[in-house]
């Protein structure tokens, strides 16, 4: 018998209960003894629901108890997920995460304590929902040196961008009819400025190249200023717009990492990655490209994600399994010095203007478009790009990054 | 020192070489030892090339010697791959395989001996290349009860259908083209006519749902009889035709397996992966959809795979490593009971003749298509379908699935 406390009974919490209960004699039978929920904690009551026998609403009498061997942290946010989970592994017990914030942020000091204590910390929820990339990055990849990571990792943001794109509708009214469905968040500021697909490239990242990428280092731009302009471009290039989390290796010494709307071309795997779905590309330098796809979100594909981990803990309950995430560093390059090539749209039909300052141009032309010109620049550093967008005597309506 | 043996110095077996040598720091880190390839087994020689230094052409050399500790069969075949298979296990030395038709006749044999030896028989490299599919369903989808498992399982054929699909050629010249490139070979039925594909859903299939699925009992069909008329109606109907090996849970006691052609329509995560790609779209019951996408064949993905297997069987090298695939047969359906709808194409113009017996249909109109009528039936059994098949006073021309 092995017996887990889940702390907190909202979305994610009750849907390891659920899963747990689902599918009991499969998980049992992998994870080589009985899974028994002996607590959740909540500071709620839930008359009626049967979780009710198993709620306790003090901390300590899951801490305390010699018997719980694995908690399962579905809280969300910094505190008191961080107090709770580093005393939980302080006192011998595993634990299982779907926290993003919480490992981005404690990630290096939690699996410290791990190793330590020779249990587990894992977190195979916290990028990609059900999507099984952590394990795969760790355990199936071991043959390859990775070299790219690139995510559409938010699935909020990747359903608008849909939206947009099928409907022709503005960020506003896209954004309304997604708190709507409840796809957004009251306050959507973590989804649509991409600071949540920054948490998440920084864990994948870390555990990819294995140092540690510090998320705040990350430049990150959301998608607030994507305009059905934009997405009247992107359709005539053939392209599309996704919310790309992306890192790769330049050096030995020298990686890149940023969070940023990028144009997507039909034969990247993440151009058919619609709605609500995250697709995770890898490249490795012998595997070449993979890509892992599914639900990036939602309470069973998440909590999936979760029991995943608890039966892998419950095989190794007191044997550490080894990643390649440590806490040197992970070695940024300046943003300005990585080249690339980028979409801009000017408010100026002077093409000789525009082939002055940004010299050799592929101009995009949308039939709709007036008073403006498209057009998508030849190969450059990030730095050079600014300077001539600063130097050139037009407004500049939007800048998107190409990804090649 | 872990020592390893490698059976076969073609393609995958340079490759394999060639994987350690090029990461063999970050290997032997993640293996937790020094990998070494102790023997090279070939029969013949390859003066100039560094592997002479370790080459063998008895295998009694590799199977007597007590310091190899894994065996990399990777000459591919049945015979004589599965004798020495045998032997290295029964002599206690773990073995990892590239090798679909020895996994799929003798796969329940030989894990039963790594089992009771308390070694490991891994083969994540037998189906999908480098895609890291097995180990996602032995280790990730582990809260997971699997109702369906589809794939593009083989490369040769993808690459043949996006090539019919784009350019609009018949079968024979893109066959050709294919053999002259190398993605197909002298003799190419094995993979046309559907049996590689067939090997690989059976293998599968039995990891996903911890029954043996015998590969000779899955319904299989090729692509040879697909045509640029075939492609035309798939284009107006937005779809793309995909040799899918497929199979599902139809209730506890009986499953559904196939290898054949089908229309893929754009929803699918499948629709996009063309060319030599494969990909596996797999369902779980709280996961939800999911798809692994990479190169299903090709020297370095393929050895990125076998030697991911060696770093597991290094780091568990006295301790077997469990799975679902047992024994007992897979119950299968009747395909003839099984409903779906299907693309026909009949030589007739007389739509009442068509309606007459398949009732109600859905006309595809293509302007091309001359004294035939190509349509898609309602839901039905493909009894039902054949027995309709049999009915009507017209040629039918063609009969393609569709995938829902």
């Amino acid at each position: 018998m092995i017996n887990i406390a889940v702390l907190g009974y909202g979305t994610v919490g009750s849907g390891v209960v659920e899963v747990i209960n689902t599918n009991q004699d499969s998980i049992n039978r992998r994870a080589g003894d009985a899974i028994r929920i002996k607590y959740v904690l909540d500071l709620r009551d839930f008359p009626g629901d049967p979780v009710q026998k198993v709620l306790v609403h003090d901390y300590e009498t899951i801490v305390n108890d010699p018997e719980v061997d694995i908690v399962v942290e579905v809280m969300g946010g910094l505190e008191p997920a961080h107090t709770f989970v580093k005393r939980a592994l302080e006192a011998g017990k595993s634990v299982a995460t779907s926290n993003k914030a919480l490992v981005a942020k404690f990630g290096p000091e939690l699996m410290d304590i791990a190793r330590n204590k020779n249990i587990n910390f894992l977190f195979e929820a916290s990028c990609g929902g059900g999507i099984p990339i952590i394990r795969a990055l760790n355990q199936s990849l071991t043959a390859d040196q990775i070299d790219e990571v690139t995510g559409i990792l938010n699935g909020t943001t990747n359903y608008m961008l849909t939206k947009m794109d099928m409907e022709g509708s503005r960020f506003e009214s896209v954004l309304k009819e997604a708190q709507e469905k409840g796809y957004a968040e009251a306050d959507p500021t973590a989804d649509v400025e991409g600071y949540d697909a920054c948490r998440k490239i920084a864990i994948l990242s870390s555990l990819a190249y294995g140092k540690f990428l510090n998320y705040e280092k990350i430049h990150t731009e959301g998608i607030t200023r994507i305009t059905p302009e934009d997405m009247e471009y992107a359709r005539v290039m053939g392209m599309s717009i996704k919310l790309l989390a992306t890192s790769r290796k330049l050096s030995e010494d020298s990686y890149y990492a940023v969070v940023a709307p990028f144009l997507v071309g039909k034969n990247n795997p993440l151009y058919s990655v619609n709605d609500v779905y995250n697709g995770i590309f890898v490249h490795g330098n012998v595997l070449g490209d993979a890509m892992f796809y599914g639900s990036g979100a939602g309470k069973l594909p998440t909590a999936s994600a979760v029991v995943a981990d608890v039966v892998d803990e419950a095989k190794h309950l007191h044997e550490n399994m080894p990643n390649e995430w440590n806490d040197q560093p992970l070695p940024l390059a300046d943003p300005d010095q990585v080249s690339g090539r980028f979409f801009v749209r000017v408010q100026t039909t002077d093409l000789s203007l525009i082939r002055s300052v940004f010299g050799t141009i592929e101009q995009i032309q949308v039939p709709k478009a007036e008073g403006e010109t498209g057009f998508v620049t030849a190969q450059m550093t990030l730095g050079q790009y600014k300077a001539k967008a600063a130097e050139i005597k037009a407004e500049i309506l939007s800048m998107i990054r190409i990804k090649d």
